[in-house]
Order: C-alpha cells, then sequence, then structure tokens
C-alpha cells in the first residue's frame, strides 16, 4: 500500500475542489485526476494534469489539412486514418502529466524515453524513504535459457526463498548505513550527495513525468510490449488504462494499429503474398534466417 | 482585421460553454481563450489551451528538491531562485497551445525553434485563402547601412510608394495565377502541391504550435528583443502579455533575469569589477575588441 | 546544372587534400565527399562530413549488449536483428552532414523533421540568387481526382504551356523586383529582411543538414516513400544511394525491414492469418472499413 | 586504475591503424583518440569518435549569413562574435562521440541532459563487473549547513573510517549476493534484470554518448560548474580538456562567455549602472533579496 493516510487526504482536498473552465475537458480522465493506481508493492502512477481530449487530435488534423478532412466522416474514422498514415503531429496536441513512484532500476529504464520532462525527487537534497521493491514470490523468475534479457520459470523452495531474504536484509542493511552515515547527532554527517550512493537499485524515488500523446503511445508500445520487462510493463499497462479513458478513439486505433499489430519484412511481406496465393512457404523458401522464420511464423500464428 | 464574422461567432461559441474541472486552471489565461490578439495586418495569435499555473512550477520544484525547498518562504521567491539558477525543468512542467495566422517568411523563422509540436495548413491539401502581409508605411525600413540584418530609416515618397505597389501587385498577380492554374474548369487543374510554388513569402499561413513555458521563454527572450525583426517581434510582444496573465510570478522573474537582464563575459565582468572600484576603464585597457566594447558599453547605459 | 566553374573547382581542392585519421572511415562515403549530386533543375546534395560506418553500430550495440551479442555471429546478422527489433540508439551513433540546394517549398516540408541540426542560407544577412524551380514538362502533374494529396494525369498542351509561362514569368518578375527594391542606386535601398517577402515558394534555398543515422531512416522512410511530393522525394532517393555506399549492411537492413517492409494493424494481421488457413476473405468479413481494406489488398498484391 | 592489460592492448591496437580521409580533421582530438583519461577511482573517458573542428563552425556560419560575415576578419572573431550572441546553430556541426565508465549515482545526473545519444550497458543483458566507487578520504564531505545540496567540511578520524566501511561493506556484500543469486550452480538462477536490483548507486557502468558541441558546450557550463557535484564535476573537467584541444577557438570563446562570465538580472545590471557612477549601492537600495545580492556580491567580488 503506496499511500500514508496524509497522502489520501491530499488527494480528496485535489479532488474536492472543482474549477470552471473553457478548456476541452475529458470525463474520463476528470475521474482519474490524482488518485493513486497501485503498481508493484509501494509504486504508483496517478495523473496531475492533462491537455485535450480525442478532439483536439480532429481539431489539429483539420487545421493541417483544412477542407482535405472534409472527406472524412466522423471523428473516428479521422483519428484512424491519422493513425495508420503516421501522421503524428495531431497526437502531439493532447499532453498528460504524471506522478510516477517506482524502483530506480524501472527509472533507469524508463528516462531512456527521452522526448518528455521530468522534475524527479533529487537524493541530493532530501532523504529518500525506506521503501523498496521486493518481488511477489510469483515474480521471481530465472533467467531465460533462450533469450539473454529474458525471464524462464519461477524460482521456487530454497532458491527463492534465500533470494527474497538477500534482497530483503541487504536493502536494509544499506538504509540503516545511509541513515547513520547521515545522522548529525554526534558527527558531522556525510553529505546527502555522497550517502545516496550506498542505497541499492530496488529504492523508490518518484517524479513527475510529462509528455505529449504521440511520444506516450511510444513509450507504451514499447513497455506495454510481452517482452518487455514486468517491473515496467505493469506501469505502462496501468497508464494504458488511464489513456483508454482519456481519449477512447485514439487509443482504440493505438490498439488496433500498434499494440495487436506488427510490421513485416520485405521478405516475411513477400510470403504472406505467397500463402495468399495458395503456396507453401518454408524458412528454406523464405529467405529469412531461422530466428527471423521463427520470429515470422509466431506472427502469423497469433 | 484579421476575422470574418464566422470566426467571431465560433469564438464566441466556444467562450460559452464553461465546463467542470478538477485540474489547476488559471484566471488570468481563461479570459484569453480563443479570442484572437491581432498582429500585424491579417495576423493572429489565440490561446487553445493551457496547462498549469504559477503554482504548478513550485509544486513540481518541492518533488524535486523535497525538503529543501521548505527554507523558501513563499512561491514567488521560489520562481525567482529557479529562475536565477537555471533550474528548468520545473518551468517545463506548464505547457501553451497557440492557433497563429502569420506571414510565410515569419513562420520560416519561428519553426527554427524545434522543441515544439506543430500542425501547420498543408498547402498540399488544400488551398491557401488570398491575404499577404503588406507593411504600414511607418515599418517600411530601409537596409542597416551598420549591420547585415539590420534595419535603417524609413523609406519615404516614391520609393515607399513604388516597394508597396510591387508588393501589392506581385502578390495580386501570383494569387490570380494559383487560382487559375487549379482551375478545374475546361482544364485539368494543377496540383495543388505544384501551384503553391508560385505564392509569394508574404502570404499567411497558420498553424497551432505547442510548446512548454521553459521554451516558450527561450523563444521569447530571443524574439521579443530589440534586434528581432519587427514582423516577429510583434508576436513575441502579444505572447509576451497572454503569459503575463497566464503565470504572473514566473512572468516577472522572466522580466527581471532574462528579458531585462545580459550576460557578461570574463572579460566583461572584470571591467564591471574595476570600475566598481572606481577604476577607470577604457576599451584600450578592457581585452575587448571595438565590437564587444560598444556592445558592452551599450548594456553600462541600459 | 546547379555549379558554377567557381563551385567545381572549390569542390576538387577539397577533394585534393588527404588527411590522415585514426578515426573510422568509410571507404563508399569518401568518394561522395563534398561531390555535387544533381536534383531537380537546379538543386544538389552533397555529403559535407559523416561520423561513423557499420561497424560503429554494431560496436556501439555490443556496449549495450556486452556478452549477450556474443552469440549473433556476423555483424550484419546483429544489424539486422538491431533493425527488426526497433533498437534504435545504435544507428544513432552514425552521423551525417549534407549540403543540400533546395526549393523553398521542399524546404518547408523537410524541416518538420525536428531531429537534426540545421544552418540555412539567411535572406536577412544575404541576397539570394535568381534561381527558381521550374517542373520539367513530365512532372507538371493534374490534381489527383481520388486523393487530396496527390498527383495524377501530367497537364498537356496549352494548359502546360501556360503554367510553365506564368511559373516562369511570375519568378522573374517577382526577383527583377526584389533587385529594384534592394538597390541602393540613386534610393535608400528597402531592407533585406523585407524585401525577401516579395520572392515565391519556388526559389532556391540553401543549407547545411546534419542528423543521425536513425533519423535520416525516418525521413527517408516517409521521403523516399511514393506517396511522398516528387519533389522532395528525389532528395531522399539521392541519399539513400549515398547511404548505400556509407552503411551498406544497415542500408540493406533498412530496405528490408523499413523500406520494402509494411505494418500490420491487429484486423488486418486477422485477415492474414485466416488467409493463410485457406479461408477466403472479404472487406464485409475482414472488419475493415472500404478505406482500409483497399490499402491492405495493395500491399498483399505487392 | 581503471585499465585492463587487455583494454591498453586494445587502444595501442586501434591508435595503430591510421587510415586516409578527405574529411576536416583535428590534430589535437587525434591525439586523445581511444585513449582513456582517468576519471575518480575506476572511471574513464574516452573519444571514440568526432565530427569538425573550429573551421566547420566557421563554414557553417557563412553559409547561414553568406556575405554578411565578409566583414568579419578572421575565423576566431567570428567564434566569439557566434557565441556572444548566442548564435547556437554553426556549433551544433560539430559532434563528439565518448566511451565513459562512471558510477550510477552519476550516470543518473548525466542522463537528465536529454539531446544526447546513448549506448548504455544492459545489466538485463549482462552481468556487471566487481567495481565501486569508493570516495578519497578528501573527498568524503560533510553536508553542508547553510547549502541543502551542498558539501561542507571532510569528515575525519572514526567517522570517516566507518563511513568507508560501510561503503566498502555493503558494496562487496551485495555484489557477492548478487553473483550468487545469478549462479546456475545447483540452482536455477534468478534473471539478471531482477539481481541487477541489489546492487548499489555507486556502481560502475558504461556507456557510448554522442552529442553535439552545442549541447556539449552546455553540459560542461552546468558541470564543470564549482557547484556541480564533485563526482560529475571531474568527468566535465576531463571533457574541458578535451574540448580545448579539439576546437581551441570555440574553447576559448566558451571560457570567456559562458565558464568565465555570468548573467545579471536586471535589478543587478542597474546596480552596476550606478557603481559604475560613483553611487553606493547596498543590498536595501539595491532591490534585490538578501540571497540574490549575496550572490550578486560573490559575482562582483570574482
Amino acid at each position: 500500500m503506496p499511500l500514508t493516510p496524509e497522502q489520501r487526504a491530499e488527494i480528496e482536498d485535489a479532488r474536492a475542489e472543482t474549477r470552471q473552465t473553457l478548456r476541452a475537458t475529458s470525463d474520463g480522465m476528470e475521474s482519474h485526476l490524482y488518485r493513486a493506481h497501485e503498481v508493484l508493492d509501494h509504486g504508483l502512477v496517478r495523473v496531475i494534469d492533462y491537455m485535450g481530449d480525442d478532439s483536439a487530435i480532429v481539431q489539429a488534423a483539420r487545421v493541417s489539412y483544412g477542407r482535405g478532412t472534409k472527406a472524412v466522416q466522423n471523428d473516428e474514422g479521422l483519428i484512424r486514418y491519422l493513425m495508420r498514415h503516421w501522421h503524428s503531429t495531431p497526437f502531439e496536441m493532447c499532453e498528460i502529466k504524471l506522478h510516477v513512484k517506482l524502483p530506480v532500476f524501472v527509472a533507469r529504464q524508463w528516462i531512456r524515453h527521452r522526448t518528455a520532462n521530468v522534475n524527479e525527487y533529487s537524493a541530493r537534497y532530501s532523504i529518500l524513504d525506506r521503501e523498496f521493491y521486493i518481488p511477489a514470490p510469483e515474480h521471481l523468475a530465472a533467467q531465460s535459457v533462450q533469450n539473454n534479457q529474458g525471464r524462464g520459470e519461477t524460482l521456487e523452495g530454497e532458491e527463492a526463498a534465500r533470494v527474497l531474504d538477500w534482497l530483503r536484509e541487504d536493502a536494509g542493511r544499506a538504509y540503516d548505513h545511509y541513515e547513520a552515515m547521515l545522522s548529525q547527532d554526534g558527527q558531522q554527517g556525510l553529505a546527502r550527495e555522497l550517502a545516496r550512493m550506498n542505497l541499492p537499485a530496488n529504492i523508490y524515488t518518484q517524479w513527475y513525468w510529462k509528455t505529449d500523446l504521440q511520444n506516450l503511445f511510444h513509450f507504451l508500445r514499447l513497455r506495454a510490449d510481452p517482452h518487455a520487462q514486468y517491473e515496467i510493463r505493469v506501469y505502462a499497462e496501468a497508464i494504458c488504462r488511464i489513456v483508454a479513458d482519456w481519449v477512447p478513439a485514439a487509443y482504440r486505433a493505438f490498439e488496433d494499429y500498434r499494440l495487436g499489430g506488427a510490421s513485416l519484412s520485405a521478405k516475411a511481406l513477400d510470403c504472406v503474398r505467397r500463402m495468399g496465393r495458395g503456396e507453401e512457404v518454408t524458412q528454406e523458401t523464405s529467405g529469412m534466417s531461422k530466428g527471423e522464420w521463427r520470429e515470422f511464423m509466431a506472427v502469423m500464428e497469433g
């Protein structure tokens, strides 16, 4: 449970004050505002602010394409057209600001998406809380045998217990020493910017993260993917549910064209065409390597 | 007068519909929403949407600096501190979306600021309107004698009249031919994407332009500067007035530290220090070139 | 013919001076350096500098993936793997700097790709040359009847002649007046920053444009596409030929996975799977709109 | 000593192979290529590749400003002019690619500079080495009493010894457990992407980092500043020495206008002007807060 009673009260206060605005609003998003979506053992995602809705995408597209867009009969059709043809700029007209609490090793992956604005809690200025991510037993996975960056079976028995003990004990001891080094009780106290170096990568940090819908979709396509690491995927999935309420038409198009779609190479397209004509195609006659063929078969089988 | 009665009605309609929101609002900005600020002879700037206010900047800073910011007594002091020390990320937490109608040669300067989202009216899809920027007589300036990119005196008499006639006639004829080339009356009609090449750089285009406050301040510092070309400066000045109403504390800090401030080189600082000690400093003893010294003197004299 | 004898001499001079370096070099690229590839009637593309080669991509990937990449047997296989799985950062490790001379209306499309560094010839500081793009007769296309942003048949006979005359005459007259307004012979002379507004969008400008290989591929995918406007596509095609010599393995992967590939939606994948099982699928049973189905059929037929 | 004999041999090999190129070269930079500059106890900075030199900046500026730049007599003068007037695009025409080995807590600060290309060693794919940053005794500083993000006196005696022991022991134990969790000896072995979470922020990581000179200067201005954390400042200083050899004229301008310069607010400029006229100015008559006045006095006193 990531929230203190104090934090719950703050959220209730924020939600209690309704204001008047002439801006576009999204009812689905208003119901999310400020509320904490719990993720992992101590993490959360909260919407702090947003700009635009489905109609803001359409409006921007109509500025660009003027009379040319009149032919498209309705907003959802136009949004699907834009998504299908990679017209990305109208989706950039929506913006979201999230408050995220997440383990440092997840934050390090997340920050590789550069087209966003970030304000992270600073461990140079301030003292981090004693909160660490400890995987639930069912997510304590072995290294994959096939895939260098994948997970295999769940660890069991003594091995699992040993891992959980180490993670808990090392984090606890590191934090004890962090506090002891910082203490100014009978000693000078180490600088915060130095003491933090003792903390492990499963400690929680938090940030405000702001990005536009186009870049958010790119983030979600990569991080809500089954190959993404579980610990970041759960954040992406929580955000997917929020976006589905914010811009329902855009999210449906995203699901169809991106999340559920696939990119086929020229070789793969050639195979698909031959298969469509009833021809039998094998890896040998496909022109693909074994690895590519295996991935292609996975796409073909759904 | 850049607005048609139809457009005025649309703006009134947009302003007539008030909605409820839990988001931060800025009263100053609500009064600007959708309204057209007229710029040049047919141009305009309108706020279409915004995210955040002064307190959103403070809130983001407090996430970053945690307890460290409690020492600062009030919001305006904290905003001034952030601006003074180039802590730019909290200002990125505010976002603005503008509708701008502007001559193409101004748009070409504007677009060099890359950190923004843009949806421009497309002359591939659609037909541009017959609207051209013709300078008012008092802005019809001669080439500067000193400065390769500056303006000198105002043109007068026959020369001014000749220039205005040419600008008007060439634009009119180019547009007549644009229309005649596009016409499908008794002929095929040239493709729009080709016909547009006949149009001069003073024709008006329009776009939606969305950026964060930090990048907007950077744009305004360069384009509201007295050395910026008049035709873009008037847009920057119109936006300055809007921003002053949107985030008053941030704008005051921007005025003090950026618009009204100056960057001094190591050599200039050395001169200032010597002058502060009562020493007389000349170009010869300053270590500066003549050009630098002239610019330094201009700063010192205000 | 876009080059003056003086420019040809400059290029020969630049190519005459060989230097020693410890950096990675690409033989294919060295043969392009400084040489002008002519595009349209007065345009050009020249490589001014480059950083990296195929092995620089591999080297960066091996930093990231460490021992994990040892399993891939060779460099080309690794490059294909990276491209297939959208691992974009290794491709960002190569950089190219081009000198491009192009019509202003092409430049306005091009600049929408924001992740690049640009130094454009400034018509505020300097005087543009009398050079305009006039389409060759076979590229003088009518507006498409189906497609708002497309081209149809080639114009013929009197209509074509009339268009070419107008384009030539309007450009010539606009330039005459540009010169006459600038002239300081017996008059003050209009400021350059104002006089330029009389010039049409088919006048040539030039710039240095620098970007990384990842962003260049994105540009090429959109602009070397058959749906791109002819006048920008020829630039993209010229650059494709250069890139094929610079990073041959990366370019082959790009051709297979991007230029020759296609993105299929969830609905399209479902159809492909059903067709692969021998099922007959029609637009009615596909779940797609007519427009989508038409585009899907075009992909399936190649 | 951050390099193994194997790595030294690789560097010697890379430096042994000289190639021919027609590109611009920088002699100062060639002497740095591939060589390791040691930083902290196990860190390093190495130049892997570069594009351009001082003359590339000048060349790009002359494309932009055309005849307008002829008035400037020499290249260094033009470079100083560009730097003084914030003409940033010509500096973007130079690019550098560095290999950096650095503690994770330093990497987390560094990555906040978003306008760069990065390939980091992946602890999802690969196993990190047992290397940790342990501060030298003279850099083991207490928390500053005045400044939330600063350092005070050096720790001494038992307190210092205790801190160093904890840092060493906790890192060693965390790494022992990391290895033990990964081990597939008699057990399944935890997934790498999970095991890494036990590692503290002083473990070393490494990356390839590529950026343009304009953005590099921005990074250096912030990180070579006396207020930057010591552990990142030493990297910035090492890079400063490299850049001074790469683009000597640009670096001198950077030193004068940025590193050694200062931004003064409108209020500070007003004080400077009054002091220049011999007037006595105090905090009370300056219009500044106490904090601002203290900072202003620090600038005035050098």
